[in-house]
């Protein structure tokens, strides 16, 4: 079947489908999600059959260490996979929410009520945990999901899809509720893009380039995710120790992550006797530092090269980190403005007013006083999951779980009034 | 300049401007907006001027009455302009609003807290209130505007554009809150779709060509709004006065507006004792109809032609409406989601069930048990004044108010929290 084809046919599954996910009960959802959860441990032969294929290739291929261990599954893996979807059972239904209501003076009544989206795509890279966790967010929610994985992780993907699948016909509700698209090629990905009418949602969760693909390309409504050029700015009335205890956290706990901070803007009047300090902690977490001129100056320490505008740009996602020296919160917040992607953004302060222009000022799905960037997160927030993090304005900005998968509507009720 | 430097440079001043609009407070953003009423009525007579160099124009070219109607201004439309910026003055602002909050369990405050878009940006057709309108509600929601109206009515939208930039500079806000791209070329509105990182939110108004470009051509975030191909459906147990009424003002009180209906369904049950009654009052209120094969079986009146898929799928705008003889609510179910725009569709009925499955199967942005599709309006859902009514599932749904205008961040307030 030609590819257009094929997307047309899966789309008018995943749309009959549903229509009979949307309404169906939380009961059915969770008991759907528990034998989910069931055959995934239950085929995990199959499973781990099917990741060797794709470790062997990508390891002929040379994918580096870490990429192949984010592919890698272990018993263990699939066990924990099997958890998230659990785990997602066991939160709240978001669907049929009354979110707000009112009694009009001409007695209609109006109820806003959470409802699916519809179809959600969603388009990933190379972690095949996404298949089950984004199928799972997407039941719960009363929505249709087609997955659209990388091509490193496609036999463990459609292994994994299929016990998904399995684990939905066993609970009375339609396979096709959860899709995989087993085409990989990029024109695929190009024409799932633009499958306006079938799909409801796109959700990219990847590298700069898929999401910067997406948004070009893309005809549905996108939800951004997960760019993070985040920053820590000491100010001057910050503490010292828990400045260090901050950057530290946020660099070095798990650099290759979006909520790692990637910039370190420090105060001058603070910076000689607080950068000494700051450099090395970061230096004994192993953080390589990339310094502004003052910095230099300041710490006269070779190890430090010079910063560049492209580096205050990158989100490194490594043990790098720079530096900057800045004369004022006005200055701060500036370099936020223009380097920052509008993910998380912190600030390390004892002083009220600081603290106030620092979170009023600041453009940012979340903004800190005085904790790590780490904690922009669905669990840390309390959403239980999340689907992602939206670094845009439209929707939801910032850690997406059930609810941030759901629309809502107008359902109103009269007596035969008329306008 | 060449467009894109002209767009950059705009661009970068509604982003400077928008950082000062986004924390103004109330009062002063009133202040604004009186200010700006009371200037428009004061240029009235540049505005008056503009106006008719707009109309002579279009006269020349030939455009039909409504339309011309639509552009055309007068002393009192200026006033009415003015009147529609004091009542948004007069609603509630939402920026600021905690929408919600929680105590984590680790000491983290986390508020969700409503704020600004930042810069909108709206690209409409003939109405020249339209820009003051939108100029206001943006301003008011804590937001630039950059607004492209249609070429017909260019040198009214430029005056008008000029004395609400001389009330924001009275009220010492920067006048860069309101710009009006003054280059009406399709190029320059392509570049407009193209500048992300300058404009937050694209709005377009206007019929389905434009809607259609801008959803194929931005890479900014877009809200659809208004294309409207409403239906409504005559149950069985519906009661013949109500439907009569409903249906009437549903498709004749104002044709040309999305929330009219296009297409009426009715129970095959009662399809030959009720439609007689409905057409002729349809008839009378100046409605030709076109009908399914069993509609003209029923009545066997040589007016009402056959109708066509075609027509099913058309938005009329207005004195047209199709008729189609269901054979049960889920047929009306299922036509309304193969022909729908996700807009408003109604059931006229008085089994519970009925509405039960209707309101909970229909995928619209209002979905109306007993009342006519007309009241989707944010005047009439209690907002107070709409920038548009959107029909996709991102965001807003349905009528938008000045909420729908903005976004959300969290601030997170903790003591040295670290992950």
């Amino acid at each position: 079947m030609s590819n257009p084809a094929m997307l047309h046919e899966l789309g008018g599954r995943a749309k009959t489908a549903s229509k009979q996910i949307a309404v169906a009960s939380s009961a059915v959802k969770n008991s759907a999600l528990e034998l989910m959860a069931h055959t995934l441990v239950e085929k995990q032969d199959d499973i781990l059959t099917a990741n060797r294929l794709d470790i062997e290739q990508a390891t002929a291929n040379g994918m580096n260490r870490s990429l192949l261990d984010r592919l890698s599954l272990t018993p263990a893996r699939i066990s924990a996979m099997a958890d998230g979807i659990r785990q997602v059972a066991a939160l709240g239904d978001p669907v049929g929410e009354i979110i707000e209501g009112s009694l009009r003076p001409n007695g209609l009544r109006i109820q806003k009520t959470r409802v699916p989206l519809g179809v959600v795509g969603i388009i990933y890279e190379a972690r095949p945990n996404v298949t089950s966790d984004a199928a799972a967010l997407c039941l719960k929610s009363g929505n249709a999901a087609i997955l659209r994985g990388g091509k490193e992780a496609l036999h463990s993907n459609i292994a994994i899809a299929e016990a998904l699948r399995e684990g939905l016909s066993a609970a009375k509700l339609p396979a096709d509720c959860v899709q995989l698209i087993k085409d990989t090629s990029r024109q695929t990905a190009a024409e799932m893009m633009r499958m306006r009418g079938y799909i409801d949602v796109l959700i990219p969760r990847g590298g700069t380039g898929l999401i910067k693909a997406v948004i070009e390309n893309s005809t549905i409504p996108v939800i951004e995710t997960g760019v993070g050029n985040c920053h820590i700015y000491v100010d001057e009335a910050a503490d010292i120790d828990m400045a260090k205890a901050i950057v530290v956290n946020a660099k070095a706990s798990r650099p290759s992550v979006c909520n790692a901070a990637e910039t370190l803007l420090v105060h001058q009047s603070v910076a000689p006797s607080m950068l000494p300090t700051l450099v090395s902690a970061l230096k004994q977490a192993g953080i390589a530092l990339r310094g502004c001129e003052q910095t230099r100056e300041i710490l006269g320490d070779p190890d430090i090269i010079a910063v560049t505008e492209d580096d205050y740009a990158t989100e490194f996602l490594d043990f790098t980190m720079a530096v900057r020296v800045v004369c004022s919160i006005q200055e701060a917040i500036e370099h936020i403005s223009r380097y920052g992607s509008g993910h998380s953004e912190c600030i390390v302060t004892d002083t009220h007013s600081a603290a106030e222009a620092f979170t009023s000022r600041v453009d940012a799905a979340a903004v800190y006083v005085n904790a790590s960037t780490r904690f922009t997160d669905g669990g840390e927030f309390g959403m239980g999951a999340e689907i992602g993090i939206s670094t845009q304005k439209l929707h939801a900005r910032g850690p997406m779980g059930l609810r941030e998968l759901t629309t809502m509507k107008y359902i109103v009720y009269g007596n035969g009034q008329i306008r």
